[in-house]
């Protein structure tokens, strides 16, 4: 710090030189503090001679303009909400990550909210980033509840779902439903025909519509279908389900799981603990296309998400409805491609 | 929204409601625009009934107090940046998210900083950061250059770094030295004597000083050490060491793995491609303790380090830095205990 402390040796907390400000940079450069200000000011007109004394003290002082005070002068922050339910896991992980990353490339600054599922913890989020003023939201995981749109509609605030419908808001849809016909019709057109299906009993949304749209389509066909009792939509539901399917006398020979996470159980139970082999005895196909996927203990044939192009999608989103704030919800649609590997080659 | 459109239908975009603000409450409540302010500033004076009628129009209008505008005031928000590179694998998703957590807890605001390793972009997102007065910045991947440390100290910005140890900041440390001395005496004391390491040559701080102290202790014991060409501290760089380590004639019988992704590299590699038993012919033991070690397939012995106990000690570092700004740089230290699977048992 170049600053002594007082004389008694103790500073008093709100006397403590934090940030460098423009005054120090005004004093430093020995120009007045309206000359740093209009320095700073895209298109406000300051002497040559001025600008470069301000920019030379800036530069060494290690001042930066208050982007925070900009926004509360224009009543709202470049601040945006990225709101998950356990951002750690699977491809959730994927998506926080590339959303943090299309966001600071247009000079958004993320914000990582970290929430449980309860709505309760969803509207202190919530209020949390109104409070701040927040650009917008964007939801990764869970459905939030009605209230939670009627606030941020209250406040003009955008907000973004990915990953399912949502007709109330802007979202991002993964194609679920022609995946997971896709992923039946495969199945049955490879000669398979005690399919099962595994979901979740989270009700996320997407996990649903994935299950519901393979079992209309596997009933269409003809197949029989069992539905795993459900678990969590990660690895030990995968586990448990499939430690309940292959313990059953009849025992399916193709499971389509309803993501990725799932299905690294479910194979593990059906080859370490059931004994059989993959894909010869039991085809598999997951969702998501997590980096695992391509392990070599896996090797999974699932539906490729791309967290990089559903990322960018959603910020497009959110762009459209700041330009945008009274036109009807929108939404952009993502179709997963079915990457093939060993667990199942239709 | 309740504003109708002005004469022409187009709104100009300043006149845009966004952000219920302080005004509309106090018109709903029929009071003063002070007496609103007051009703949200703790310990002010406000008549009950006004303070009543003040809370009822904020519910209903959906208004929640400006935090932006007082972090203006007090030229500091309750931003913390989380920095990372790639903090969407292995053991820094865990650390992110538990972070966000921790922060989110004591009433900060997380801002998910994805960046890349270069000392430009570094810097770029330290400037994004000081100019939102961000109350402080948590390390959570590669060594901030000396410049970094520097812009950080002239604002008064606590710096925490995670995982090493760094002289010059407050950190959390790891207990490197002390597990990799662990496990070379493990392998040795189990009758191994033809040891390997697998570090990586991204330069990680936390790697090399795994990889170092492997190394010296193996040494000392006297048992012959392979240190695997270097890849990627992940999935793949694993796979690339394994297949240089297991295509030679002479073939370890136990390999440290500097980091967990970089263990499921090489197991797959020995299993399924060099075709040996593990820990019958090759044990094997990982750092982490990441959720897949526990997988089926895996089941792999690697020291633990928990992502939320880490998380809360950096976190308590920035207080105390708050709280103190001109004390001496800091530490924690974190001992990560082996947790003992199938790969490995001493």
């Amino acid at each position: 710090m170049n600053d002594g402390p007082a004389n008694d040796g103790k500073v008093p907390k709100k006397e403590r030189m934090r940030f460098v400000s423009a005054e120090q940079v005004a004093q430093r450069a020995g120009v007045s503090r309206s000359a740093v200000s209009r320095t700073f000011t895209p298109g406000a007109s300051v002497a040559p001679a001025t600008r470069e004394k301000v920019l030379r003290a800036a530069e060494e002082l290690g001042y930066h303009v208050n982007d925070l005070a900009r926004g509360v002068l224009a009543n709202q922050s470049r601040l945006v909400g990225i709101v998950a339910t356990r951002p750690e896991v699977g491809f959730r992980a994927h998506l926080a990550a590339a959303l943090a990353k299309s966001l600071i490339r247009r000079g958004s600054i993320p914000i990582l909210v970290n929430t449980g599922q309860t709505e309760e913890e969803l509207l202190a989020a919530q209020k949390m980033l109104i409070g701040h003023r927040a650009e917008a939201i964007i939801i990764l995981s869970g459905s939030p509840p009605a209230s939670f749109l009627e606030l941020a509609q209250r406040n003009g605030q955008p907000l973004v779902v990915i990953g399912r419908s949502e007709p109330d808001a802007d979202h991002v849809r993964a194609g679920n439903t022609e995946a997971s016909r896709k992923a039946a019709t495969a199945f049955y057109d490879s000669g398979r025909r005690r399919l099962a299906v595994i979901g979740s009993n989270s009700g996320t949304p997407a996990i649903v519509e994935r299950e519901n749209a393979f079992l209309a389509t596997a009933e269409t066909l003809g197949a029989s279908v069992t539905v795993a009792p459900g678990g969590d939509s990660d690895y030990d539901g995968g586990v448990t389900a499939g430690r309940a399917l292959f313990s059953q006398t009849i025992k399916p020979d193709a499971v389509f799981c309803a993501n990725d996470q799932i299905a690294f159980g479910l194979m593990d139970v059906v080859r370490l603990e059931a004994g059989l082999r993959i894909p010869e005895e039991v085809a598999v196909i997951g969702f998501d296309d997590v980096p695992e996927s391509a392990w070599l203990s896996y090797q999974l044939t699932t539906f490729r998400q791309d967290p990089l192009i559903m990322a960018q999608r959603a910020v497009a989103l959110m762009e459209r409805r700041l330009e945008n704030p009274d036109s009807p919800p929108a939404y952009e649609r993502v179709i997963p491609e079915l990457v093939i590997r060993r667990s199942f080659q239709p």
